[in-house]
Parts: C-alpha cells; structure tokens; sequence
C-alpha cells in the first residue's frame, strides 16, 4: 500500500484537476443515493477517456489497491459509496454521444451521458431510449448497465439488459474487452448479460451500444381508483391475464397519493385506497382500442372511478405524482427509506397486507408506490433518524419485506441493485452452492477482488455470521464446512 | 478411465432400459442435426429424474469421464455430437409438465418436453410458449435453453432467454442450483443468461420455468413480392424504422420460393427476386392498422404486389412454405449446408450481395431464408458430398459467410449455436483476452472441462493453429504469447 508512490503514479497520468486527493474535494464523492452510509476515499480520479481508465486500473492492480466506480452517484443500493482504501473512479467526465445510427437504432455513448440525454440526442429522428428509471434526469447510462436499471415503462420495454447490445470494459488488469455485437445474438456465454446489473465488481464499462425505440404516436394513461389494495393488486394480474402488456402499470396507495397530491397536484383521487395507472402507447387506433379493453377489465375488477387523459399535458400530470413520489414523502416525513424487491404478480395482494402489517408491528408508517406490473414494489419506510430507534426499526422493516419478496417466490431487488444495503439478504436469496458460483465468476473478471470490495456478493463468512443462510438441498450447512473467501 | 468400474456405477443407479453401451443401440446417438459429422459415444445414460442425473454426474466426475447433453438432436451446429471418450446423457425420458400457472403466466417443465407440448399443454388457458424454432414439433426446452433457440416470431417476442424465468441445474460435481426467479429480476450476477445458451459446457437443466404469452386474438400475413434482393432487403428496415415490430419479418430469395413453391404449394410469387411476410398480431384493431401501415411501407419500398392473408388457413399455408424451406432445398440438391449467422438490419442488402459474389466464386447455389426483422441470416448453401471437393468447398462458402456476418458488426450465430460447427469462427469473433474470460467462466463452474468438450469455445491453441485470431488492441498477439489451456 504504497500511497506515495500510487498518487506519484496516477498524478503522472491524469490533469491536477481530475485528482483528488484533499478532504473538501472529495466530500461530494463521500455517498451516493443511500445517504445514510458514508465513507471518504483513498483519493478520487475522474478520467476523460478510456486510455486513462486503463491506465489507472492497471496502477491499481499494480499497488493491489481496489477501486470503486461511481456514475451520476443516484444509486440507492450504496453501489458506489467509497470505501477509505479504495479510489473511486468518476465516469462524469466521459460524456460524449460518440454515434448515433438511426436505420439500425443504436446509438454508442460514454458512461457518463446522462440517461435522458441519450432521449434528447436522438429525438429528431424520432427514437428514444426506453429505460426510464425516475432518477433518468440525472443518472448517467454507466451506473444504469452497472445496476441493470428499469424504470415505469419496463414492463413493455425491458430493463437496461434488453435494451443494450454492446460494450467495451476495462478489465481491472488494464485489458480493454468487447462483449455483445451490433447483431441481436452474441456466440459463446453471454457476458453481455453478466457485466450488465453486475455493480461494477467486474469491470469498468467505457462505451455502451444502445437501443434506440421508436418514439410511439400517441401515449394514455387510465388511472383507476380502487377502495382496497387488495382489489388493485387483483386488477394488475387480470390486465396482464387479458392478453394487454400495458407502456406502463404503476400502484401508489393512499399514504402515497396524499403526500403526492399536496406536493404536485396531480389529480389524484386521495379517497381511493389505491389507484393504478395504466398507460397505453402506439398508434391512435391501437391506444383507443387498449384503453378500451383495459378499462373494462378495471371496471370488471371493481374500480370505483376510472379517468383517462385527454391530451399530453394531462398525461405527463398523472405521471408527475408517480415520478416525484419520492421527494413527497420527503416532506411528511423527516427521513424515508426506499425499498425494492420483486414478487411475482398473483402474490400483490398478500404481500400488501403482510407489508401494513409489518408497519403496524414497528410503528412506523410506509407508502407503497410500485411497478405494479413488474411485480416490483417501492415500499417508502417513513422514520425520524433523530428519534433514537427509528433508523434501526427502518432497516429492520425494510430487511422483514426483502425477505418476504424471498419467501414468495421473488427477488431482493428490482431494480436498484444490492449494494451494501441487501448484501445481507443475497444470503436469504442464494445458497452457498449458488453464491460460490458467483465468487467464482468473479475470480475470473478480477482475480484480486479488487473492484467494488464488500459490495453486492457477500462472503459465505458474512452469511454465516448474519446467521441466515438458505438452505441448501434442504440440509442446512454448518458454520465449519463453507468455504473461506 | 476405469470402464468396467464406470459402467457398473452407471447400472447400479440406471434401471438396464436406461444404460445403453451396445452399438446398435447406441447408433441413433452417433450425431445430431449436423449429420455430416458423426461418432460414438462411451455409452448412452436416460435418466429419469434429477437425483439420477445428479448421480450421473457425480459418478462421472469421480472417474473424470466427461458427459455431453442431448435433448432432442435436433440442434444443427453438432452441439449434441457425441465424443467416444464420454458418456452421452439423454434428457428425452424427462418429459412432464410439473405446474402451470395461469395467473402468473409460467409453467415448469422437466428439460425433455418438446416446445410445440408446452403450447398444447396450456391452449385450454388461452396462453402458449412463444419461441418457435422450426424444429418446434421435436426440439425439447432442454434444448432451446442450450442453444438459446429463437424462431420466426422472435423480433417481437424475444429468443429463449427472454422467455425463461427460473432453472434448477446440476452442476459437474453433482450439485443443484436454482437460478434465475419468479420475479422479473434476480439479483447477483446474472447466472440465468450465463447458463441460456451455454451450449451444455456449464451445467445439464433439470427443470425449466418458461413465461406464457397470450394467445392473439388475430394473426394476419402480408406476403410482398419485390424485383431485387436488395430492395426486400431495405424495405425491412423501412418497416422497423416506421416504428412496427412485426410479429414475424421474414424474407426468401427467388432459389428459395421456387424450390418451396414445388414442394408445398404456398402460393408463393416465384417471379419476384424476393418476397417479405411480414405477420402481424393483436387485437382485429390492432392488426387492421398494423397491416394498412405495413402495406404503405412495402409500396413505398417499391413492392410489385402485396398479398394479405384472408383467413388462418392461407395465413398458414403461407407460413408452410418458410417453415418447410429446409426440407424443399433437400429435394433440389443432394445436400444442404445450412448456415446461421447475424447482422445488423442496415448491412442487409451488402452482405446479400457478397453471398451471391460467394456463390458465384464456389461455384455453388446458395438460398436465402431469414429471419430478416432480427437480421439473422440462414443461407442454405446447395451441394453434392459425392462430387469430390464439394464438401470442402460448401464448408468454406459457409465460413466465408460468417467471417462477412463478423467484419458487418455481425456475429457468427443467430440460433443454432456454435457446436462443432463454428468454433473455428469464435476465433473470428473473439478477442483471446474475451476468449479467456470465457474459459474462467466455464472452469467456475466446471473444473475439470468434463461438460461437453471441445464444443463452442475454442482454446486459444485452436485458434493460432486456425491461423486467424480477432487482434487484441490492434496489436496480433504472438503464438507465443498466448495462455495453455
């Protein structure tokens, strides 16, 4: 751990303005998204291409000194929280739109643009990028392939892993690698899929070949009202019965729309228990056929008031409560923790009523807003960090609903990835069978483990001393006989 | 490599049926789908449930013998080709549907169910299984999740992996894993796309949870026949570029029609150079519009006629003629060699006429088949193996066409896999330091390279023996240099 002798290396490679070594510049680098976990960096570097990037992984893996890559910093998971023996490698600097090809609809872009100014670039040839996650104003295309990030339209349009179809990564030995093509298929294993969602424990993406979408003619949202969670949870899964893959199929309940309703005035009806909405997209033919269908299907599952947008203005008003959910609840309560787990669909119903139980047992009140069509629910943990307890029942609520997505049959995460905060729960999600597999892989990426350290796969030692580890083949495994990382 | 000790392991857990080492039993195992290239296996095991192939394994990986997977042997890279120095493991007496779940949209099935059973088993629900590889009526899932199996309607409804939720896998050394969930997400590495496609070098499937996609309402066929290759060729991106996503885009040359139209009477245009079909699917709305704005782009892209199918029987019969293009080619030639490569959509009409330049310099005829929308090419190249030198000289037609696919942006394979087929040509499209981390993948997971040696990544050894190796950095890497496998 030579620190002299790194700075004197990386100072050599870089401009004095893209290194940072003095506490006050790195401050703004000391969190990300989950801001209740902070640590300061070793240094922080900020290279302007990819040559660079190389270099300072090959510095690093030199000095055996771990590095840990952080995008627009939006993450929620602490993917990208610094670690004090680490450098933190900022893409912010990579923001160059490289390509665009309209006839193929791909567009080849550094880690660094930001998600909707991908949308912005390429929006006089008609097209888009379909991935919106909420943050998408300011997370950058890099933390999106790091996290495999979603977004309200995903359930139509796919996750980041559907809607990429290249990349050029820094191994952390400095080797640069090509994975996926301009073709819709790749040969051999699918890296393209395992670098994707992997949370920078594999390599430092440089280039991303996106998708691009044709931007539909005309979008409409039907928000229904529904005087039970229950009946809007059933309502989800008979849209999706009914053969309808809706551009968007979003649930807040009534904790939700009030705070929202104060905040932006949205429209939203604060008497219903829960509302969906439910946008429509495509030609005026078949959004006026869609919504028709679909709102027979909500009328059937007992909606009490069902409104449709008129006009675009009206529509980007239904979904400007959704999208500001998170900073609403902001103002009723001094702190919020947002969570993020999968289940499937059929078991909405029973997990909504376990989750107000769970608040009824802590005390503590929690909003639902979720991509009620994926499956994938936001629970918001409303809590006073300053009362002495609330952050501890917090994490303790927000553990309880991870790992009843598990015991349903879902996932710990969506879409925010696992980070620090659910690295806990990898354990409840995967057996140490399964987690070896994923040690494995990353010995073959980063031999040294030194890329994002103690993020996303933990330990089977962590595991043990969490004192929760899924069984495996129905035999439970002594603390003794696991491996040692 | 203790036989006798080997074979009495294999009996002891196998009922006698199920254990195969005579070689007249053993012969309709001697090769899949690439029928030029043939072999016997050590022995032949038919396992009838997952403990018996975790035994199997396990037992195997104590003498060190390797296994090689085989669904169906439908597959067309020589995937399934047995090796005399390893056991041959046939999932074919594994085929029962486990649970359908409506609701959800999934089913469980066991790795030896055919595609085409999955759709007749959950039909009574409205619901049906969407990729469609031609050989859907014999391909078994186990297969499609090996190859990553696409077919004609994967434009819209995606290939294998986007179509499989969840996985049990043995593992070499005998162990389960579950990857993969019934939510939409899984967190980790993203296991689940590493194994779809793996080719049965990672580990042999045991159980396979699919996604069900609503059956239509209405399917409807336009059938547009074009004076030049190159003009089909460009109104396929006119279609997509106009923001449709056909159900199926598919288009033949005029070898390809005549050959078809004599065997299946599909009512075909046999003067055009090249014909679309071009499938739509929805709602009769939906589709009535869909095929109206089709129509206008295929006008505009210069089509002399435009055929709509009028019910589902001609909608059928057109199909019967794309579905059957194999089998017709057969009866105007000897043999075929039938190839697979992808390309990006804009590079269609080029590489259309550099196969025709091949065809001319080999002196051989070459039918085009593809599925256009995804720009996943199967030319079928024509030949006699009894006229001395034909073999070889299709064979390298053949690789000429793939290193095109690659120099285009392309890759070598769509659907059918690498095998034995293509591995020289994973060279081509490989860098070593990619080809490397595929190799560290393949030892996480299988130690001792018992699963399906030899198949669809080649050593690096291979490759400079090849004597074409994809340059790293734009510097050749020297023999010399390269990493032993």
């Amino acid at each position: 751990m030579k620190a002299a002798t790194l700075f004197e290396a990386l100072a050599a490679i870089l401009p004095p303005a893209n290194f940072k070594f003095a506490e006050e510049e790195m401050r703004p680098y000391e969190c990300d998204g989950l801001s209740m976990y902070r640590a300061m960096p070793k240094c922080v570097v900020l290279p302007e291409n990819e040559a660079q990037i190389a270099d300072i992984l090959r510095i690093c893996h030199a000095h055996r000194v771990s590095v840990v890559a952080r995008g627009a910093g939006t993450g929620l998971s602490g993917g990208a929280m610094p670690d004090p023996n680490s450098v933190l490698l900022s893409t912010a600097k990579m923001m160059r739109v490289l390509s665009v090809d309209p006839l193929a609809c791909t567009a080849v872009v550094q880690p660094g643009v930001r998600n909707l100014a991908i949308s912005e670039t390429v929006a006089h040839h008609g097209l888009y990028y379909a991935p919106d996650p909420s943050s998408q104003i300011a997370c950058s295309i890099g933390g999106n392939v790091a996290e495999n990030s979603g977004g309200v339209h995903c359930l139509k349009y796919g996750l980041t892993i559907h809607n990429v179809r290249k990349l050029r990564v820094v191994l952390m030995t400095g080797d640069i690698v090509t994975i996926g093509s301009d073709g819709l298929d790749s040969p051999g294993y699918d890296l393209l899929a395992l670098m994707i969602g992997s949370e920078g424990l594999l390599g430092i993406v440089t280039e991303v070949t996106v998708k691009l979408t044709p931007k539909p003619q005309l979008a409409v949202v039907a928000m229904a009202s529904f005087s039970t969670v229950e009946a809007a949870g059933a309502a989800v899964g008979d849209i999706i019965a009914a053969g309808v893959i809706p551009a968007g199929l979003e649930m807040m309940d009534r904790i939700a729309t009030r705070a929202v309703e104060d905040f932006v005035h949205a429209g939203y009806d604060c008497e219903a228990a829960a509302i969906l909405l439910c946008e429509s997209d495509g030609t005026p033919e078949e959004v006026a056929d869609e919504i028709a269908r679909v709102s027979e299907v909500l009328r059937k599952a007992g909606a009490t008031d069902i409104k449709v947008s008129n006009n675009e203005a009206e529509r980007l008003r239904y979904w400007s409560g959704r999208k500001n959910a998170f900073p609403a609840s902001g103002r009723i309560s001094p702190d919020y923790y947002c969570m993020d787990g999968t289940i499937p669909r059929a078991q909405l119903p029973r997990v909504l009523n376990e989750i107000a139980a769970l608040s009824e047992k802590y005390g503590l009140r929690c909003a639902n807003v979720f991509h009620a069509g994926d499956g994938n629910l936001h629970p918001l943990i409303m809590f006073d960090a300053n009362i002495p307890g609330e952050l501890q029942r917090a994490e303790d609520f927000g553990a309880d609903i991870l790992e009843l997505c598990v015991e349903v049959g879902g996932t710990i995460t969506g879409e925010h990835g696992v980070g620090i905060e659910k690295i806990n729960q990898m354990c409840v999600q995967f057996s140490p069978k399964e987690l070896t597999r994923m040690h494995d892989i990353k010995h073959a990426f980063d031999e040294h483990a030194l890329l994002n350290p103690g993020k996303a796969v933990p330990t089977l030692h962590r595991c043990a001393e969490f004192g929760k580890m899924k069984v495996s083949q129905g035999k439970p495994m002594p603390f003794a006989d696991l491996p040692r990382f």
